[in-house]
């Protein structure tokens, strides 16, 4: 096999790139597991430092899904040109003794100087595939690995879940409300990254306007509504829509969400200001939603838009809508933030090839259930699915995997918007079948037959 | 009722009292919903920035849990005492064209200056427990709400789940190694903390280490040994050996676990080095754990241990341990790093008192299925659980909420390692019903007659 080239396979425009964005760490150099360390020591003392490609891909599809939207790229490509052991972190290292202080001062200049290919974000893509792959010399690749997979297992978990929730809201806005729900507040920042990926319309996580000029909403808590009182409710609402005029959405469950309407009607008229929405967070949302409207609608205001938010999820969505409750737009939050149904993705950064005698030879590793397919592969698609091929084939369909970092240097950092186009057309063109919530089929992935064979070849040498 | 003293309760000693921690970010001011701050130039603007007392509670528990260990309170206590919007900040607010100039003066003056009582870090709770108290002017508590809720829910979580799987090893070693498969790095540490708080022996995620003094410990990744390749296994074993001979654990599943057994045993008399253990990564672990183990011992290593790891939980290592698998410490990712079967909890911080003609009035919400309790709260713990009081009543039993912060600052900053002994020693005091895995009692929580008396009273006046 031939050495993959360094250079990229195609240019980027440095000149006009924006560079790819951290969510909250500078440097996550420490955000590794102990092994990569002392095994990147053992490296270093032994002069094992050549070149090796690592390939990141999901064994086994989550429950209940039959695709995955793929997401993180641009953070994972952030850390690497980032990656900087820093005076604290060797000064730390040093402390535990486990490490000589030729490897320190090694560490303190550690740069991540390889190649990076990847499958674009808001890609649609199945099991078995790689989507990534670190190209680098061996130490590099392996003290990034744990954080590169906790940035693209995490993001492209959320944007997966977010394809589908707002696959069942047919069209209709979906908003992340899940920030208080998530794995601590950083977890909120990619939540809101990958799902607005995903297809969802924007969040209420402030920090995402800010440093991902992602769309940012809200409307109002129980708290705004309980410092008026029970016999002062309609108050609360008419100073929401004086200070908010163009764009209030009130909260009308806290006493008693019918009675409500009558209260919003009222404050409407009192303050001349039209109301954008109103928002149901409690009780049967089906029934609700339908007096609620009837009422707006009777008092002529058929322009009120009905969010719907509490514990929502593709299921609930399906059903409410399957019930024709009218809900004009869906705060989505717990379930969405975690991924509550399927909150882990296996991926894996799977050594693939090594450089032996001036070329990257293929390597596989056989434990029980956890074979790797050997050597650098690149994916073809086609109207019926992905083929995973070695690299220096040419087949039919198009190659997904493109240079996107070379020499430690990012060539191209897409914006969220056209990554999130891409997922949205991708998702148009998946079969039903792929797409749906229940028992789905899994988005077809097969090998190329010389992939297969160079397969067979390495298993009957082991 | 009277208002809540804002003096600490009791003192603190601040002179040689670290500060809380936080983890990644310095400060959290962005990482709210949009509505907080809308509702807060609303306040800002109607001069309605009175006291304000807001409970953190968890409606109802997970699944499958009878108890939550209750986490986050440190890094809580660290983003109050740092709020700060800077100038990034209110530039982006300024931007959006939602707040004047007034408000944004005022965000970039605002410091928390509130009084915080809660429950101790490591502590066992149930539904329906004050776990925290936010006791400020009422635009403070209402910026902080969704970062608060975010971190609390989040360790909570996972302290939760690691008492469970640690449980579950009666007494052997657990191991955090969850970090590439948590929601995003920053999660990871904020994982290795709870899961610590929660029981574990300590982590491989080097950060831990380095923020938090958490025991990090690591094995070998199977591209160490694909280094070396399939004929050259035992070189792998030798070289580990020689460069970690106070603490080399070896991972043996790459080709064939059996097989390697006696690599191990030929690279240990070659190195004149002992192993400290092997990892099982793969495969039918209670049979492959017999066999290591019955080669082991017949090579004369007996003080070889085995470390099992992939895909465990709770409920995996009870069946091992159940199978009689002769395994000494387990190394648990990601169903512990993201509590793959219940990876979220309800937590809300509701407003429970306000301050009208100078007192604390308490307030109560009655949307339905999510009716709060009304006043300012103390829990009081006896033999037979918990009951949930008024902060003026004295009823038998330990009262569980105490002054954390007072005016804005820190009273307190337990270490890591005495929340973990109250874990510990409050699991062992909690009922086999409510600790049990499958179908588990909750932990019982009443509520004080005067409580429900002042219930049902504002119920019958909304």
């Amino acid at each position: 096999m031939e050495p993959a080239p360094l250079a990229p396979a195609r240019n980027g425009t440095p000149a006009r790139m924006k560079a790819p964005r951290a969510l909250t760490c500078e440097s996550y150099a420490l955000f590794c597991d102990e092994y990569e360390l002392t095994m990147a020591q053992s490296f270093w003392r032994h002069d094992q430092n050549n070149l090796a490609a690592f390939e990141l891909s999901v064994r086994h599809l989550p429950p209940h899904r039959g695709y995955l939207v793929v997401a993180g790229l641009e953070q994972v490509l952030a850390h690497l040109a980032s990656l900087r052991f820093d005076s604290t972190a060797l000064e730390y290292l040093a402390g535990t003794g486990t490490y000589e202080r030729g490897f320190i001062d090694y560490l303190g200049t550690l740069r991540f100087t390889g190649r990076v290919d990847a499958i674009d974000e808001g890609t649609i893509a199945g099991a078995d595939t790689p989507l990534l792959r670190i190209t680098s010399p061996r130490i590099e690749a392996t003290v990034v690995e744990s954080a590169v997979l906790a940035i693209v297992n995490h993001q492209t978990t959320i944007a997966t879940k977010a394809a589908r929730v707002v696959d069942a809201a047919q069209g209709r806005p979906v908003w992340d409300f899940s920030l208080r729900r998530v794995h601590g507040p950083e977890a909120g920042l990619g939540v809101a990254r990958a799902a607005y990926i995903g297809g969802v319309d924007g969040t209420a996580t402030v920090v995402a306007g800010e440093r991902l000029g992602i769309l940012t909403t809200g409307t109002m808590a129980h708290h705004f509504v309980l410092l008026f009182g029970p016999r002062h409710e309609q108050q609360a609402y008419e100073q929401f829509l004086r200070d908010y005029p163009e764009r209030a959405t009130l909260l009308i469950d806290t006493y008693d969400t019918v009675r409500a309407v009558d209260l919003v009607v009222a404050a409407s008229r009192a303050t001349g200001v039209a109301v954008t929405g109103v928002r149901l967070d409690s009780g049967d949302i089906t029934e609700l939603s339908r007096e609620v409207r009837r009422r707006f609608d009777a008092a002529g205001m058929p322009d009120v838009r009905i969010l719907a938010s509490g514990d929502l999820d593709e299921y609930r969505i399906r059903e409410l809508l399957g019930h024709g409750a009218p809900v004009d737009a869906f705060g989505v939050g717990t379930m969405l933030g975690t991924s509550f149904d399927a909150p882990a993705l296996g991926g894996v950064l799977k050594l693939v090839a090594q450089e032996q005698g001036g070329t990257l030879q293929p390597v596989m590793k056989h434990s029980t259930d956890k074979i790797t397919e050997p050597g650098i592969h690149q994916v073809f698609r086609d109207d019926r699915g992905d083929v995973v091929a070695l690299d220096d084939e040419s087949l039919p369909g198009t190659p997904l995997l493109r240079a996107v970092m070379a020499q430690g240097r990012a060539l191209d950092a897409p914006g969220l918007d056209d990554i999130r186009r891409r997922t949205r057309a991708q998702m148009q063109l998946l079969p039903t079948a792929v797409r749906r919530f229940d028992d789905p089929e899994p988005w077809p992935v097969r090998r190329s037959d010389k992939l297969q064979a160079l397969r067979e070849q390495m298993e009957a040498h082991l």
